[in-house]
């Protein structure tokens, strides 16, 4: 683990992003050294520690650490917060921002592309402040995660406060009916993951018309195809909720195809 | 600082409190070396701590380490996290909590009794899930605590996404009104102080009638008095909010005599 470029495996307790969840992260894969999306990754971090009012560590710097860091192959997560200060809400002025790069083993579940889902009974609060940002407030996440030990259920779905479908615990969602691509909106809530920016790309790549809306959970569970996504684990086509069940998706085959 | 009852000033980067916010805890008030209603904090913390799944620590290990370090008079802050351990929102079920007790001078506007108001433009989201609970997703707070740097205003007050008032950034609120106290509904947002709850065992003591329900701004703008309390600044009475201006009440002079 590198904290502000040293390797240390410890951070200082006063840290903002320990007080209060005051930082921001994103999770990559790195494949023979070399981080995958890497531009995109530093991008969305960037904007997110915008959002919030951090200034972004510089591409280069994060860049050397991840590269000094992360070699052959592991999934690399790196941590911006607003740096150790004071106890209080407000930032002194002079706080300098906290860069945490850490090294982590590929998951098992990385080789999966048919799993079982579930949906959570969590609820999703509404902040458009914070909506699409993968910031550290991720006590929802958590709780939603600990709903279930059964290791043959990959994923739980997260619906918001009006019971729109929002996205995975720890992935985002799309459907897939009658020749249309369709992915929940994330204005009140939810992440924008680099691996879903893709998954659109691909949509305007392959002339798949796109929608970006609200649906609940009837419509999702009658679409044709199901499937979820992040930078870790690819594509992962659901298969199965509750009684539901789904075949082997064409769409979904092409589609982690293309993103491979 | 105390980590895990060791004199340190870092934590595992790896704590499930950074990288979630996965956690909780509670800032009280230290006198002669002894620490203000104890009982009732640590009662606070080990419910917050059951409401997200954490074991909390034993009321003789958290005293003890708090009585070690908090000599004099100052701020102590108890942090309880659910642990170290591996990448990924479900935590391990080895995973032990870490205690963190640090101890802050007592801040300048502590001597304060009656302060300068304003509203916060962002709203509080709706989380029944969490609400109530002074746990480590403290992002809402910090982005509203940022709002502004005038230092004649001494707390901001935040409003939930239906505009009902809730409390202030650091504070717990309070309205009186023709001989009623009146205290936000905390169902789905806000935290439950340890002031907020002597100030409604108050209401008891002193035959104060007490509603507990939501209200909005032009309510709060309309009660004779309206006043902040925590267990660090005791209470303030909010004398200005914008144009509004307040005279000094006898309630809240009543009711600052009972609090010390």
């Amino acid at each position: 683990m590198l904290v502000n470029g040293v390797f240390a495996d410890a951070v200082k307790a006063n840290d903002r992003g320990l007080m209060y969840g005051d930082g921001v992260f994103r999770t990559l894969l790195v494949r023979k050294g070399v981080p995958q999306h890497w531009d995109r990754h530093y991008r969305r971090l960037s904007l997110d520690c915008e959002r919030i009012g951090i200034s972004p560590p510089a591409m280069e710097t994060l860049t050397e650490e991840l590269l000094r860091l992360a070699k052959g192959d592991c999934v690399a997560k790196i941590v911006v917060t607003r740096g150790a200060g004071e106890r209080g809400y407000l930032p002194d002025a002079s706080v300098e921002p906290t860069r945490i790069i850490s090294k982590n083993p590929i998951p098992d579940h990385r080789i999966l592309n048919e799993v079982n889902a579930r949906f959570c009974d969590l609820r999703l609060s509404h902040q458009p402040r914070l909506a699409g940002i993968k910031h550290l407030n991720r006590l929802e996440n958590v709780l939603a995660r600990m709903e279930w030990r059964d290791p043959a259920i990959a994923e739980g779905l997260l619906l918001d406060i009006n019971d729109h479908v929002i996205e995975g615990t720890m992935s985002s969602l799309f459907l897939y009916h009658e020749g249309c691509l369709i992915a929940p909106d994330l204005a009140s809530c939810g992440v924008e993951g680099v691996q879903r920016e893709r998954v659109i790309e691909y949509s305007m790549a392959s002339n798949t018309p796109l929608q970006i809306r609200r649906f609940g959970q009837d419509e999702l569970l009658k679409a044709e195809e199901v499937f979820l996504v992040n930078s870790v684990i690819g594509l992962w086509q659901i298969v199965s909720i509750g009684e539901r069940r789904w075949e082997k998706g064409g769409f979904c085959g092409e589609l982690r195809k293309w993103l491979q």
